[in-house]
């Protein structure tokens, strides 16, 4: 085979994607005998729960192998309609609400078919690594604003979180995304907060995009939604992956006003045309009631994994979320943060490098719900003998 | 709630995307008692293979409620792998394999990371409707190479495809997307075409997206794969969905050259992350076998209905593929197109407008395996008796 054909080759878009950061560490890791902590990765090491997983999905229900409308199943939206509302204490109908091939899938077709190549969209930083591929695809261009770290490290209050906007946007800025629960610093933007930055992106005309896929998983207090607050201008993302270890189901939704999902749907339609049709009927049975217990006992022990993670760090515990995120600068040497990522990995530990989630060079994320708590501690400990 | 935000409103990728053309026709079809013909979208009507339902996944599967790999499960691409090298004949290892979630997320990735803003991408039409999206979305532009209309309309010889080819091509042709077995028009292209397109493409260093998502269904002839010609080029489009009735599962695959998957899986990532875990194990199952039968057996029931299908509207039967597509012009009146299509619609017969697969103003598809062979007969009747 010959390289690759030049000209064409790739295009900027790929070009300004990342790929893994974990090539190098996967190499490492091929060395290391014995128990090995992936904690690098957001997942849950539970099973999916009752109701919703593939061997309960009987013959009887119609349709099942075939595309639904693009839009998803008109009484999941229905469902889904009904239970924004009633969590939101906003109006929410049918027309309100997409079903996405996950929230990845309905974040990236949010921002394509909303934001224009010049542009600049403000993150709340630390934020989810792909959004800023995401804002790249468009064409614009990412701002960090750093906000978000957690414990003691940052002040959330409604003026702070309105100032560090404001400090950051220009006549470009036509939108701004927030991850509440946080990944990876586990803070919760607060509900007076999220209503200040409702007003201020009102004031400049922007775009909110909520990615709310952690609702679910709040410990430090009941979990504010964004929605209410700008409701002709925020697209809030959720997700069946995060809210009921589903993560292998790709089945998310979008909240937000009809006429953007209207642009949002045909980027929907072009990528994956329907989100995958057993996982809508699963969506169904769970939203339905059949996850809740379910997220009752992952929520207890999510929290006691998390605040026992942390002590052990020596730091916070996370106010929610799956993650811990801390700055390990005072234990790294010339190598620089690779150079501690690939230590820990010969101990079988693997944690995601601080700079995928915004400016910052010497911290690290760990998900501390990716495998058993027993396990998850014992490869933090690997990490607090280091520190 | 107030209208869309403005500015920044919604970005120029959204605007060049269209949506459904049939919410006129929705409207009809409210007002119709009787029979329902629904033949404007492609699927089938078949139940899916023994071997894939969702209620034989059992709970054995370690994993299968979270993500793989993106680039999909190291077995299942080694099983595609093999399959592909045994049906190509052509050496294809499992670096040249990317899973995606469905054929049309494959298609999506492969042009936005390979083609880039201000660049021609050649279509053979008529061509699959999304695709012309695909390659708006990357900011490139379409342009349309009539030469796979059905029938006997079209002369598909090695010459008169590159004539075509050169006639069209500029000095800012990056590639060429083809589609066969075709969709719409039924055409295959003969091998010797594909030697002479993939001989074009490296002369002219063009990328190839070749859509082979009917590659099972040809009945004039065995399918023809592209890959072989020119494989340091060519990304081929493959189909759980087409091939095996499973649309609803959202699985497709890529087989390319692993530097241009390379690039193509960091635009999977961003979109859908991995393909949908329970539908990867599905299509080992189907691939190692469990599969094989309802394709037999499905190729013989859709090869007879088009065929019939085809004398009942006066014209040639289909070479391969899932519909026909066919020159109105005459049954037509002072409102056109759109006329016809709600005079059927109102017979309960949903077909799908020319202008969606390119430059053809007066024609119509139809897919006539979207229901049981003698609803669908009935539905190509009340075509039949207005031409």
């Amino acid at each position: 085979m010959r390289g690759m054909p030049h000209p064409p080759g790739r295009s900027p878009a790929a070009d300004a994607l990342r790929g893994s950061p974990y090539s190098t560490l996967l190499a490492k890791m091929a060395t290391h005998r014995g128990e090995i902590y992936p904690l690098h990765v957001g997942d849950t090491w539970k099973e999916a729960p009752e109701g919703g997983r593939p061997e309960e999905l009987g013959r009887g229900i119609p349709g099942i192998n075939r595309y639904t409308d693009v839009w998803g199943l008109p009484e999941l939206r229905e469902a889904i309609a009904a239970r924004a509302a009633a969590r939101t204490g906003t109006s929410v109908a049918r027309g309100n609400v997409l079903v996405t091939g996950g929230a990845t899938a309905g974040l990236m077709a949010s921002i394509g078919a909303l934001v224009s190549p010049g542009e600049e969209i403000l993150l709340l930083a630390p934020r989810w690594p792909l959004v800023e591929g995401h804002v790249r695809m468009a064409g614009a261009t990412p701002v960090e604003v750093p906000l978000l770290l957690g414990g003691h490290s940052g002040d959330l209050s409604p003026e702070s979180a309105v100032a560090a906007v404001e400090a950051h946007a220009t006549e470009r800025t036509v939108g701004l995304y927030l991850n509440t629960p946080n990944n990876p610093s586990g803070r919760l933007i607060p509900r007076a907060s999220l209503a200040a930055l409702g007003a201020c992106a009102q004031r400049r005309d922007l775009w909110i995009f909520a990615d709310e896929v952690y609702e679910d998983y709040a410990y430090a207090g009941p979990h504010a939604y964004a929605f209410p607050f700008a409701p002709e201008r925020t697209v809030a993302a959720h997700s069946l992956s995060k809210a009921y270890g589903l993560a292998g189901a790709r089945l998310g939704w979008l909240v937000g006003p009809e006429a953007a999902l209207s642009q949002i749907v045909k980027f929907g339609a072009h990528t994956i045309y329907s989100a995958p049709t057993a996982s809508q009927h699963a969506a169904l049975r769970i939203l339905a009631g059949a996850g809740d217990a379910w997220v009752a006992e992952a929520r207890t022990e999510y929290a006691a994994t998390g605040r026992e993670a942390a002590r052990r760090l020596g730091m916070p515990a996370p106010e929610g979320g799956t993650f811990l995120f801390l700055d390990v600068a005072d234990a790294l040497d010339e190598r620089g943060l690779m150079g501690l990522l690939e230590d820990v990995a010969g101990e079988g530990l693997f944690l995601a490098p601080g700079p995928s989630f915004g400016p910052y060079p010497t911290h690290v994320r760990l998900c501390y719900t990716a495998v058993p708590p027993d396990v998850a501690l014992r490869g933090v400990d690997v990490l607090a003998r280091r520190l």
